[in-house]
């Protein structure tokens, strides 16, 4: 078996990592090194291009020589303390162990570092301080006091070259690991600085005011309650029994193929790429033959809070930049996270001394059966022709705290592309006085106040429709005028309506508007469709939601500069992956999709012979669609929320030169083997149901 | 075995059709009754709510006496000839024979009469000035000529009384019955009387102006092309093979019991209504013993075309009040239409002469997997629990000429409900001048365009939140005002938000926002959630759409006038079933849900001391919604289009105390049964396949 290559494409290997980490060692051998990332430097898309379409090409054998380097991006703490004047990104060959490019991070602070919270939590409890504080409480006996830690969100009340975590209390009062303690949030909170010193104590407001105190209150015994805030099955007393099994069997196995990270499915050719960061990402992503995108990937998510109150405004997570959708991704369990034949991808960080370490069924990919792909009916016959929609599912899941996200991709067989995000998980709990209310956020068992918070995340798609130079049209629906006598307009009933469209010229922001039918389009415009002779396209099928609210000029929103406008389009760059910015831990904002395209236009009105920088029409372009949800808790959120769904879609419009799954065989019952309930045999079936 | 006695919310059986008839018979003996309806009438709502009253309260025992009188509403035409002089609706009790109530429908006509419309296409076939205009048009050999026969949209160019038929052309250049002849629009249109004659022959327009020539051209043979245009599998050359089989296995039988109508499944209590008109209906919908709806419906769907030329502004169905949904339904299969354990359920329809006809598996009742319901893994300890979504699908199908629809209620483990519709079939197709483009169609073959169209759904809520009087507000999500000096707003980091809810006070048409997250929750104001204090609800999870695109004082804008707002409230009147007017085939506006209202206001306007009338709050509500797409086709939507999904949820706001789902049993492998896909395993599998 010969040795297998990887793809430049692939996620750095387990050897790579540890080769990768000798080279800084060996680079660096002043000062200790302390690693945080050690993961792929994706080839320069230039030289990608050349790659892939030599690749793609069936006459061109892809010679070694034009391969790319296989890279890493490192950052690492180079020597004591570990402060950012110490901290470092570096490229390096992992082949030869050459530094190609190295940056000191200067005022930058690395994703949440597990070990350091673990320690923070151990400093902050141990701290006599803090432990007085608890004792004021006087907490009901039994109560096991648990942190939860949060990592800070600017708000200018901080110098933000040194980190800051915040601790907030909970209790558990059973001893089961796996007691809900969100159910029992405390009125205490520990601002903890960087090397683990207690910073300030406060004593959490409780009602509309901002009502910090520094005296601590009793904690009210009418916040216990019973066993309804459990989700562990150790701990719910009484499970419903009345949903009977059900298996998907696939008797042929599943209708995918790999190699390493390929996956070919009903036409579809797609790489799968992981990374701490941004979790799973797609790549080179085609169908039948036809390129279609470049890359895919979730690019940032924001969850910033509503509740106005001191220290509260500090509660707004980069899910993604602060804590990683790849280094917080669960290992999926067959049968549980879904059902059939199902093949999973391992993920690979690295440990801070740089060794390997496995983020073990980090994606997993499996088929759905989704219902009616389509169907006619001759009603003149009598003759049905139907078929079923078969997806394929890509899949990670994260945890972040109390919280998960479950990121799918679903690939039809219409060469359609769906993007799903389901977030469930627990509510972040703050105390609140039994009795009262808050306009911020909802009640949802006594004492447990949920506030109210968003949910805003920014998809990345790199077109490469038909090739790598695309246009984005935005097309409206709208009315024709009236017919009058003077006109020419042809609208005698007043019935018809056409479509405008319009081809973006610059890099901006664009927003959604359903009254005029407004449609995002991704286009080709070298490339005709032969039937329609337009261009080929994608078109985005966008979720609508309601956009950052937070003011303009406070740090959540000039910190998540991709909260202000539904689509952007900008030119692509190499080193514009993240839509907040490379760095966002303690971020102040100004780094983000907004300022890149304001940079651009500034500099051109220095160079004003000089515009091309910011034209996106027939360029290499990325589409950003940013959408989320304005979630204000409900009670049926908790103790567990259920999923609550958000799509977006790409589909093809006139890519194609007619439904590309007119190919799909019709669904038989010889094939599908569904079983008829009758009344006999329902009431037999029903006979031993309780 | 006793008797089953039917429930008052039972369609009528068909002994009950067949006395029914009889009874119209016997009272009307002088005239030869041609029976175009004969569908239960529900009971008035006043005496249902009594009825269930005692239904659900546990120490009562429904008496007999209270239960309502089976009703039947039938249109008939008593005598000749078969026009709206001679057209009846009666009211007539099934038992007795009571011909309770009785409505001459002058100017009315009935929905569509499939013999009529057979009857219709032979006439027009064998005219022979059609078959001079045939002749013209020089076809191929062996073309055989089909006709499309449309109802006729109101454009006030003819007299309303009479009934017309619009008969527009195709062609099929193959024998098989169900080839595709959509693919070959032919440029002659022929207006038909109600009687069968000829009115009129339109040689169609085939660029962008109103080209309509009294002189045919003979037939372009640019627009004859290869086979791609068809869909059934005798016809489509090769199928992929690439799709390997998918079972659903049900070992222990479906988790749903059925008693009749009545289904029971995972804490959820529904009874399943169908008629000729709304095909399938909901009733007396409940969950853990707890009233959410009372009736749920599709109340109309208006299709009306972009085209402004004439006569296609002739073209714009409503497919419910014109067509019907029940009486299209598709007789659903076993193992093609879903998958796993099926339960059907059978519609009736009268002939004109009276006897029951069964629309055969109208309904199919099933169970799905949705993926993930809920998740956590405790970070700390590493333990995940995650329960699977199962979902139990209530579908039908129906078929109108062309084109499909999928209507499907989804009914959640945690007390949420989803309504769908997907859109699938053969788009309607008319000539056009090969080169030639027009900015209200798409051309998707040579000489095909496919034209621009919007399909408008107004989904009828007719809630019992908790109790029969229920409230709608309207909550958004506003930034809270930056903090001032002056000001006792606390908001001084700027990132504060709150909601903002108003009551609706008086019925009205209402828009969505997501810019401000506009939420609409039906809620009982009277029922306080113990958890929040606040009122329990149900919120609508709108689907965004663009609403009717036609001007105001078109006739399609003011026959739809549901089209103009995405959401309504209206007090419950039992007469209000159908948001256009209940009798929209060529009908001239001003019935609809905006005139009910308006109609109410105006009278409360004379009756000034009056204004209850059109108050909505704690009230017996309706809400509507408006949703579906403005469908401007794509090439990929050809020959037939892969399925459009239009979602709308329910959920419940704030109704229960806790997520209703945490009882679900968790997900696990032994009891799921899943397949590991390994390299190896891979390999083998892979080894047969092409």
């Amino acid at each position: 078996m010969a040795i297998q290559v990887a793809h430049p494409l692939d996620p750095l290997t387990p050897q790579e990592i540890s080769q990768t980490a000798k080279h800084v060692r060996a680079g660096f051998p002043d000062g200790e090194a302390y690693f945080r990332v050690i993961t792929l430097a994706e080839p320069a898309k230039a030289e990608m291009m050349t790659f892939l379409d030599g690749e793609h090409s069936k006459d061109a054998v892809s010679e070694p020589s034009k391969r790319p380097a296989r890279l890493a991006t490192v950052q690492v703490f180079l020597g004591q303390p570990r402060d950012s004047a110490h901290f470092y990104e570096l490229k390096v060959n992992v082949e030869s162990g050459e530094i190609v490019d190295q940056e000191q991070l200067l005022g930058r602070h690395p994703h949440v570092d597990a070990n350091d919270m673990q320690k923070t939590e151990q400093a902050c409890l141990s701290d006599s301080r803090v432990q007085a504080a608890i004792k004021e409480m006087q907490l009901p006996e039994g109560a096991v006091v648990k942190i939860e830690p949060w990592t800070y969100a600017t708000d200018g009340m901080n110098d933000m070259s040194q980190k800051i975590t915040m601790c907030y209390f909970y209790m558990k009062l059973i001893s089961h690991p796996d007691a809900n303690h969100y159910a029992y949030p405390l009125d205490l909170c520990v601002e903890m600085s960087g090397d683990a010193r207690v910073l300030k104590i406060y004593h959490l407001p409780n009602g509309t005011s901002n009502d910090i105190s520094m005296t601590a209150k009793p904690y009210d015994r009418r916040k216990i309650f019973d066993s309804s805030i459990e989700y562990h099955p150790d701990l719910v007393s009484q499970h419903r029994t009345s949903t009977k099994p059900y298996h998907v069997l696939q008797p042929d196995g599943p209708s995918f193929t790999t190699e390493g990270n390929l996956i070919r499915w009903e036409k579809w050719h797609l790489r799968v790429g992981f990374n701490y960061r941004e979790g799973l990402t797609l790549h080179d992503v085609r169908y039948d033959g036809h390129s279609l995108f470049y890359r895919l990937s979730l690019s940032e998510m924001f969850v910033p809070y509503g509740d106005p109150r001191m220290p509260y405004a500090r509660k707004a997570a980069f899910d993604l930049g602060n804590d990683g959708a790849g280094c917080n991704a669960n290992n999926l369990q067959l049968g549980c996270d879904c059902l059939g034949h199902i093949k999973y991808f391992d993920g690979w960080h690295a440990t801070s001394s740089g060794d390997p370490i496995k983020i073990a069924n980090a994606v997993c990919c499996h088929e759905i059966d989704d219902g009616i792909l389509w169907k006619h009916t001759n009603f003149r016959t009598g003759n049905a022709v139907v078929t079923r929609s078969r997806v394929l599912v890509l899949q990670t899941i994260i945890t972040v705290s109390n919280y998960e996200y479950i990121f799918a991709f679903y690939f039809g067989q219409d060469a359609s592309l769906h993007y799903e995000v389901r977030a469930t998980g627990i509510v972040s709990t703050v105390p609140i006085n039994v009795g009262d209310k808050v306009p911020f956020g909802t009640t949802v068992a006594p004492g447990v106040m949920a506030p109210y918070h968003q949910h805003l995340f920014c998809l990345r798609i790199d077109p490469a429709i038909a090739g790598w130079n695309n246009s984005l049209v935005v097309e409206e629906s709208h009315a024709m005028p009236l017919e009058d006598q003077d006109s020419s307009v042809h609208n005698p009933f007043g019935i018809g309506y056409t479509t405008r469209s319009e081809t973006v010229a610059e890099e901006c922001g664009l927003d959604l508007d359903h009254t005029v039918n407004r449609v995002f389009k991704i286009v080709n415009e070298d490339v005709a469709n032969p039937v329609t002779e337009g261009p080929v396209g994608y078109k985005l099928v966008p979720c609508y939601s309601q956009l950052v609210l937070a003011h303009p000029s406070s740090y959540h929103a000039k910190r998540s500069e991709f909260g202000a406008h539904a689509v952007w389009i900008t030119r692509y760059h190499d080193s514009e992956l993240f839509a907040a910015g490379r760095h966002t831990m303690q971020s102040l904002g100004g780094e983000g999709i907004a300022s890149w395209i304001k940079k651009r236009q500034q500099r051109q009105e220095v160079l004003s012979n000089d515009n091309s920088a910011t034209k996106v029409r027939k360029q290499d372009i990325v589409v950003w669609h940013t959408f989320g949800s304005t979630h204000n808790p409900r009670v049926e959120d908790w103790p567990v929320m259920p999923c609550e769904k958000m799509v977006v879609g790409l589909k093809p419009v006139n890519f194609f030169t007619k439904n590309p799954a007119m190919d799909v065989a019709p669904s038989t019952q010889e094939r599908n083997r569904s079983v008829l309930v009758d009344d006999a045999t329902e009431a037999g079936m029903n006979g031993h149901c309780s």
